[in-house]
């Protein structure tokens, strides 16, 4: 196989570091990985393959002769650099949400929907964390039946708001322990001991911008254009693994038993479901691993016909970002 | 009016403290307050209305002569003394689930059903917390049309676990930040920077003991035999108040307008709604307060003609365990 040409944009963050990191673990078959950043970080060295990489400063030039790119910068970045990349003919696979509803941008979970990423023009978008942790945990189910409704509550970890994120409840943790005042920077509000029901900026209809990608990003996903999703997206004190409470009613009647096989034999799934052996999802238990761990599955009692309740955790930088690109990028390539 | 003579059973737990606190802020009119413990807290003195009173050892005759009985003790404890207890004539208002479910035993939020607590034979049972701060802040909207279908997600603070659990928290904090090895043993997991989805033991439907209660106990509170509720409940690392993700359907249409007043108008509640102004509900805002706070109010995507969506959070402790059960003793003796 031909080695391939690949750079990070937003090498220096919590996302881009750790696609450094997947692109190693999975042996990626790479000739060259340009480390691409802001002209701050353009200098420094970072390991990968036993080989030091010097970071860059990223321009309109960075992007020439490459395969792909995978994209951890936010959306206005995302944005200004998106044409020279598709001019250069490299891909991007992009992290941040800026494409990601684009009619002809694939958003893709390569364990779901493979075959939308043959279709893409250049862009590929990765999904919201939360929704790519909710919907692994749903895929099995989804080959037995089209989901026509969920109820989401999220149980989000720090590291979405990126290393000051996490920087922040491990600072709020010191001052708590020492007995300093704690003042919130990253966050609305303390996280420390709290839990903040705001993650993204309001929209007309009462949801946050964050809470509506579990429908619009899900619908795309799933090809369910009718897909109903009411979801309420709070920040927790932990510190990199997403937890989600699931209760949905499927088109067909699922079976407990016929979901809990569905999801066991899911790629990318792992169910753990015993309350009295104390086996179920934690965010600690699933943290810097790529599978998403799945749980307390079980009847909905609003809908017993049709409905299902399940909790499930998964980390939030691997799977929920850095992971799903790498694999889309495998998907393409390898 | 007649002042009264009163017992704390179980008076050094994190909710039996609490009591004295509150009937002190409330300036109960007591005669006398007995403080009831195990012979381990005999002799010790505690501070109330500046006179000190001296904890004694629970027996069987501890309660003659009172008029009643604030029960802060477990499910064993409180079944044990109840029969003295009625047979001394007093009423017992009783935290434990123990009697939560038995017929002739009122179950009673004082601003939902206040009727039914003088249908007592001698005992009142107070809900479950969880229970109490999400019936709280669907209250207002109960009055505009019945209830009939809750998904609601928890996020439960360690409060319900008792002083230990608070004890678990501060010393899991403390560990973390000097690098110290962190033993769990209050809760089946580490609790700091984590969230489990366990609270009570299993059932055979697959829900947990606690997750039950907001069912069966909003069943018979709001005396609507037929409401289904599909509950999660998850520790988090949470000091002393919870909060819950509600997502209802009422039988009758109700607006957001309509609703956003009624809960505006609801004794006991607070509405905060603003994300743009960062302003709803946290755990640590609500914390060591007796009101419920209720925000994030929108409509269920899933249901957008008959259903709602809100974020509600109060303390634990007291709105969710020793304030209601002093105003339950307050609705029947002031």
């Amino acid at each position: 196989m031909r080695k391939l040409k690949a750079a990070i944009l937003g090498c220096t963050g919590a996302v881009g570091q750790q696609m450094i990191r997947v692109l190693e673990e999975r042996g990626f078959p790479l000739a060259e990985l340009r480390l691409l950043a802001s002209s701050r970080s353009a200098g420094s060295k970072v390991l990968f393959n036993g080989s030091e990489i010097t970071i860059e400063e990223t321009t309109d030039q960075s992007f020439k002769g490459l395969d792909f790119v995978l994209g951890a910068v936010s959306n206005p970045l995302a944005k200004a650099y998106s044409k020279s990349i598709v001019d250069s003919g490299a891909v991007f696979i992009d992290n941040s949400s800026a494409f990601r509803m684009e009619a002809d941008v694939p958003l893709v979970i390569p364990e779901i929907n493979p075959e939308d990423a043959k279709l893409n023009h250049g862009i590929i978008a990765n999904p919201n964390c939360s929704t790519i942790i909710a919907l692994m945990a749903l895929s099995g189910i989804c080959r037995l039946s089209p989901i026509q409704s969920i109820v989401a509550s999220t149980y989000q970890a720090v590291s979405g708001a990126g290393k000051e994120g996490m920087e922040e409840l491990e600072s709020q943790i010191d001052c708590y322990s020492s007995g300093k005042k704690i003042e919130p920077k990253v966050f609305p509000a303390q996280i420390l001991s709290n839990a903040i029901p705001q993650i993204g900026s309001e929209l007309e209809n009462g949801y946050t911008t964050e809470e509506m990608k579990m429908q619009n990003e899900g619908r795309k996903i799933l090809h369910l254009p009718e897909m109903k999703v009411c979801c309420t997206c709070v920040r927790v004190p932990v510190m990199r693994s997403h937890s989600i409470s699931v209760e949905f009613v499927t088109r067909d009647p699922v079976s407990v038993e016929q979901a809990r096989a569905a999801i066991a034999s899911a790629p990318g799934c792992r169910m753990v479901d015993s309350i009295e052996g104390r086996n179920y999802p934690t965010p600690l238990d699933t943290t810097d691993q790529d599978l998403v761990y799945v749980g307390r599955l079980r009847r909905n009692l609003i809908d017993p016909e049709r409905g299902l309740a399940l909790w499930c955790c998964g980390d939030q930088i691997r799977k929920g970002a850095a992971t799903n690109a790498v694999q889309i990028a495998q998907l393409l390539f390898c």
